[in-house]
């Protein structure tokens, strides 16, 4: 499984996915599942992948094939005149992929599905945020709904709820993400560090801050244990439920 | 959907359940989900339930028959010697209710599942705490695992796993429960208040306190609202990150 999540700041947008694969559970492997372009001053684009890891790694491939050969077919996700032409040259894309591993072949056990997150800013345009469907259409963030999620998306839901404001500098945008992260890795096996990360600020229109939180990061151990006690402490300080009147 | 959790204590068990049921998103109904059965002085047992509710009703159905009628193939709910008996019994009624709908009849879209969390005290034995599969077959909490979830599972897990301490009392329990609850219910339109609570004081060997927590509860509103608060603030007061020095 895996978990990514892009978030919808005022101050830009700010990605972050988790590295672990598996293939039962026997079978784990670390791959990067955060993928970013760019034309420096003109835009830059970032796309983290879920689902099955043959698709996404094609997907990503004739998307970076594409964008070498200008005489390909579809326009390139460099030459794209939006971001809304970028995620209907990727949703077109994953569908085929899909389609073409679907329809021949032998049949395999589990689906070739994936789901991706797709970011970014192209000149004259805002800072976009979509959520790609294997089915290639695709749903964009908005004020309502400024942020999504992918993968093993539940156990670190609640936080984002209850914390997200779009106006979170960068810095208190990674703290949240890494809590999502941290609950999210304390209950699921299938989600691990490393954790890469991408900050595109606003009108940058270049790759920001990209790195990679490693396993042992002492601020992401900060994080997690400090959240363990702020939690049972806000627990603890919340008043008990007190029984209704009735003799015992 | 449904949420179910049933906790292991070392004062005893605490059981909450959701009521909401639906069969697609428009259809929508309140459904208890926990059911109880005692013998004063001699057995206390607690059933909920997460699944096809034909299924579940069913299984309870059967289960309550054969409690009123002594001459039945096999023993009743309020005969067997032993909690690991009663779990036997309601693994078995279930395999055969599902192999019932499952071989005969029309097909249906969903499956016919439904899975069960079983807790009780049989005179002479300890308090014991089941969760039951599909297949009729079960496991039993333990130290290392003193609690079961069912249904909607993963958004109220993160707190159970941070702040269930042996412990607790029935009254940091219940709040316990009401925050996993909370973060469940905003996360997901499929469970809902009210809530069904049943509270087992070990070696009592009766049923509990046992009430409804309703819509608009003061006290699950407050444990809401102040949950929120007390999160935000907690996130507040973790330390924020600090990007590692680079010219930018």
């Amino acid at each position: 499984m895996t978990y990514c999540v892009g978030l919808m700041l005022n101050k830009g947008l700010v990605f972050m996915s988790d590295t672990r694969t598996n293939s039962g559970i026997d079978n784990i492997s670390t791959f990067r599942k955060m993928f970013t372009w760019e034309v420096p001053g003109e835009r830059a684009i970032t796309l983290m992948t879920a689902g099955n890891l043959a698709t996404t790694q094609s997907v990503v491939s004739l998307l970076e094939e594409r964008s070498k050969e200008p005489a390909a077919r579809q326009p390139g996700i460099l030459e794209a005149k939006s971001m809304f032409q970028v995620a209907t040259l990727v949703g077109n894309t994953l569908k085929e992929v899909i389609a073409t591993h679907a329809e021949v072949g032998q049949r395999a056990d589990a689906t070739f599905n994936a789901t991706m997150i797709l970011g970014g800013q192209v000149a004259g345009g805002e800072p976009r945020l979509f959520l790609i469907y294997p089915e290639g259409n695709f749903i964009e963030a908005s004020f309502d709904t400024p942020y999504f999620q992918i993968g093993e998306t539940k156990y670190g839901r609640p936080i984002l709820v209850r914390a997200y404001e779009p106006d979170l500098s960068f810095e208190a945008a990674i703290k949240l993400l890494l809590v999502s992260f941290d609950s999210t890795i304390k209950a699921n096996l299938s989600v691990s560090l490393p954790l890469d990360v991408h900050v595109y600020r606003r009108d940058g229109l270049k790759i920001g801050r990209q790195f990679r939180i490693q396993q042992n990061d002492p601020y992401f151990e900060e994080v997690s244990s400090g959240w363990g006690i702020a939690l049972r402490d806000a627990f603890g300080h919340l008043p008990d439920f007190t029984f209704p009147e009735e003799t015992d």
